[in-house]
């Protein structure tokens, strides 16, 4: 889930903005699910090299993709009841 | 969860229209959890190529089809909930 | 959780009325949370002989049937929500 | 989860009273989650001989054991929330 | 879990009050989501010596403490929901 | 997740404060869950040396890595829920 890399840069850059969970649409909703389950990691393990090399061997390990769609889920459940599920918008 | 192979194209067009999480029917529902958990997946390996490689392994192997219908299970959940259960659909 | 067989005839036709959340009883709302279960694993694989098949091997895995009751079990919160719990019906 | 041995028959005799969520205490409300979990497990392999050989394996096993717990607490959600966390009793 | 061992007669005993959902504050909260925990792994393996015995395997395996760790927060969501999160006693 | 190591000091010292689910930014509710789930690992092993050296193991495994994440993702849903997803803090 810390897929970042040649963007990494750019995604540093965003993290600086305070973190909310109110997203315009669902689309923003599910990429901040995704943010908020790479944080989760990026704060156990801190050492982007270290990241990176395990994110080569996860990337292609079936169960370890299908446990970081569980993650990213689980996530996108809290960031969807915090914007009432966008149901205004439609 | 990246089961698409030869509709793989009609998946992509469908993918430009923005996501939105109000279906019609509870069926609608399931198809869009299953969809979210592939986005889950593809996030995080974004090559079809290895996406399909690694699917012939996880689709034979019995714990990472139940961990598949537990992704499912918990986007349902999410989906579930922005509509009402389709309850005034009855 | 594939594990219809000789009634899969059955199983075939009931599938083909519409999905609804809203069951008359708790023990009808367990049933479908299995049915849901079941669904999110036929959706990743297809192939009714390749899940007879496994049926065989993690229908004695404890490790894959507890898994299974994961599922049904989330599955069953949201069939549980969608019905208000049954409270109405005491 | 199937832990009953001895006491199966009596077991077999309360299942056939109807399902309900709603319970009088906190600690049927527990028995009932487990009940739920176990009822999970039986709905995909249904041979009681099986179930018992497979729980002597599973029941000495820390990962399996932490699993059941699993799954009890996520019963124990879904019967909370339908009995209003037991509130107007205290 | 079943992380008891000099104090399990003091355990014991306050097992013999009857299980609440409500506690006073967040910490007491979370006590008894480490106790429901625990108690859904003694509802299944009941024998104090092989549960002794297995803690003292799972308490130095990563994968088992970080496990028993998503058990206790499950159930804290739970406790957590019951006490209306102790919104009242800022 | 017992990933203090130099400022285990300072960690320490905050943990006498008690505990509520109720701050002030979600950023600061995202530590707190993740504070929740080191607490849900320190309840079953509490010696800081064995912490520490199992911490060294798990930081470098990506299954470890991705579970961690599911359990503050979990407590995450807790605190969020608790403080209205910061609604009216916009």
């Amino acid at each position: 889930m810390a897929a970042q890399s040649s963007d990494s840069q750019a995604t540093a850059k965003k993290e600086e903005t305070p973190l909310t969970l109110i997203t315009k649409t669902p689309e923003e909703g599910f990429q901040l699910a995704v943010k908020l389950s790479r944080k989760g990691v990026t704060t156990t393990q801190k050492d982007k090299n270290v990241l990176f090399m395990l994110r080569e061997v996860y990337s292609r390990d079936p169960d370890a993709l299908i446990a970081c769609s569980q993650v990213i889920a689980i996530n996108f459940q809290t960031v969807a009841a915090a914007n009432n599920y966008w149901r205004d918008q439609k």
